[in-house]
């Protein structure tokens, strides 16, 4: 199982999470482009640490949006968003060549990610951009998306990444924001589901009946207090249990 | 002798000089690469219409000033501009492989040109940048500059480049804007002292000596009226006098 | 009758329309505010000429999106909005009172308009914004929209403009864009179609039936070719209709 | 005796310093305008909450830089430098205005601040623009600076400031950053320094001498770990020795 969290979105003098502790529990690093977050000091310091510990990296690309930190919905028409999307993955892997390695993935970022995941002009967009620049390179992503379904129609890999403190659906999906049993904050129960997740494929939903969720990755979060600790939690418990943790990549 | 030009510096809505007329004169294009000019599209469409002409393609590197066009001076530290620097270059050489070609040389914009001639700082993090992304990309810049001294200390190719439409004190130095004889303007003799540089490596200064110019390329521009038209005489004059014009790189 | 257009809309070196032009032909002038495009110094510029020649000043505010020059959709949040709203007038309302004069209306810019005419959290904010800032400015939008409704409720002002180069359906509406009939080139038919709108308040839809226009302002275009010479064929033919033009605010 | 602060310096999701604590603490707030940080809503929110607590906002202007937060010196030529503080002035006031207060006075923000204290041209355009705006503006910056030589030339107030927690030398000017001295960070020190500078309106220089200092304002930091609690800590020693503390404007 692979264990991916978002660093490097900080900006200039603006510091956003740890990324450093979570380097230590990761094992794949979405490291921000500069257009929603992410100077390029900091993407070379984040992809020293990562080559340092072995973490493999991948592009987070996102809107270009400093203001909402691309969390805003942006109606890009597909040359642009291909073509922004192309340069961001240039950039980062400039910094990548630097320490020996590469960008290994492609991961959308807050708004892009949800559009991609229904807009089939965002989701073609991204997918043209990372099929022009390396047909190798997978894209991780949301099972069961529009960009999923496209990436994969081109040929792409599609790496499935699940939420350990997400509330699911019985169909499979992510309960919405907002709604009861959207989000999962006790450390020990987002532990026990990393695990679930990690050694049965399966998800507790909602409702309490139990539904596949067969992902090579889970996403950790790094933006929130405690949540440095309870990635920490996860990387233990998926330890303990046996899980070996490594990247997709 | 080579001849390069300033291109793809409009930004999204807005164009400045026009790409296609200059990609028919010049051998080096100086592609913009979205920090004082230049958005993700418009690199991808100068890079696909200079590879289609087989016109070589290089890094214009600027500082980060869409609003002062990268002319103003920017005290950057040395870490911070190096790694501008390097992001830029990376983000253009996405687009270039994209078209089976590559970055091949680099010459820094605006304020960071004159900048990097005479401050170390500066002059040292865009050889840093270019030394860590790529030992054989050569600097196009003004000979005698700190820059070039330090490119050429730290092992780098350092291509001279002329102006045949600026003037020239006896020191072999630029005239300063706004100075007597700074800019020449009548398109035959912008295309007779290319001839003079291409054919005898010297320049006629302000005060009527003879120069000596050793110049690899020559620096032509296409953001004033005019200028296209100035530009194809002076190859039109080049090619007269039996000059063959070839990128440099 | 007003006549209304754009300005102001360059930035930095790069330019968009004529405004010098422009401003002897217009009665109102919406003035972008630094977000969509316009700097400073070309507010400064647009204020001084405008307040020279008598022009009344607007407030053309927009989306935080040089990128896109406001064209994209972008999903703010309400808060985000109104306060970006109310910055964009702020900063334009201190360069019309160096010239003696003030904002004296708003109108939305591109894809802010569009949203706003059907999507009641960006309508509102807008409403929000100008309510908070001045109750006394009116808002120039299209007649119908959900933003004149909210307007209205709100108890501020609504001027209704119309589009003498735009088709309209036989229910009032515009013809969509790429539809057939959707924009109107000839500048005599487009002079026509204002003198038609300011003498009867009636447009000819595209199915040839007469629709009713109560229009107070009519927006002209600036930024494409033979749009300054169009613009002026409008005014022509409008004062020789015996149309008195005058500003609405 | 005044105490100021900058405030509203974060930008997006990214946050910097401890606004509400340091409102508690100070009589005059600098706050960001947007262009070195602060977007439109946290202006909102800062001015909301210093109108709230009775305390003045002045206006905190900077170069357009978010990514070097202000910090680097950027050679803006005059016309440029005036219109985009006038521009900062204008957006403040706006928000300002809404919670029935106004900018009080003008500071400007790191190295427009440096500049302006020693380069004509960058504090003859503050000056301007200040002059242009309101004339009643007061400048709050350091003794003896050419910003201050200027605006007292132009007529403007000017209101000296004094820093608690930096070394002086026996000329009166700053130690400066990096040399022996420089920084003072034990909060008691730093406290009994504030007493000396509003109750003897004397500074103890580094090499002991005590120096004129006799300033209107104090200026206390709330970006570094402790910084809230020593200036509260400056507060409290201040009212102990029955030192009134009030906004100077």
């Amino acid at each position: 199982m692979d264990l991916n969290a978002d660093l490097g979105e900080g900006f200039g003098i603006w510091q956003l999470g740890d990324d450093e502790a979570l380097l230590d529990v990761i094992t794949s690093a979405n490291v921000a482009c500069g257009f929603h977050a992410g100077d390029a000091s900091t993407m070379r310091r984040v992809c020293a640490a990562a080559a340092r510990r072995g973490v493999t990296v991948g592009a987070q690309v996102g809107y270009r949006d400093l203001a909402g930190f691309g969390r805003r919905y942006i109606a890009y028409d597909h040359a642009e968003l291909r073509d922004e999307v192309t340069y961001q993955l240039g950039a980062l892997d400039a910094f990548c060549r630097l320490f020996r390695t590469r960008v290994r993935y492609v991961k959308p970022h807050g708004a892009l990610y949800h559009a991609a995941a229904t807009d089939e002009t965002q989701a073609a967009a991204v997918v043209a951009a990372v099929n022009d620049v390396n047909h190798e390179l997978p894209l991780l992503c949301s099972p069961g998306s529009v960009l999923a379904q496209l990436a994969v129609g081109a040929g792409l890999r599609v790496v499935a990444e699940g939420f350990a403190d997400r509330g699911y659906l019985p169909n499979g999906r992510l309960t919405p924001r907002g709604a009861p049993g959207a989000l999962v904050t006790d450390p020990d129960e987002i532990a026990a589901r990393a695990v679930r997740m990690a050694t049965e494929q399966t998800v507790v939903a909602v409702d309490g009946t139990v539904v596949s969720c067969p992902v090579e990755s889970i996403c950790l979060h790094g933006d929130t207090p405690g949540a440095v600790a309870s990635a920490g939690r996860v990387r233990e418990a998926l330890t303990a249990a046996g899980v070996t943790l490594t990247a997709f990549a």
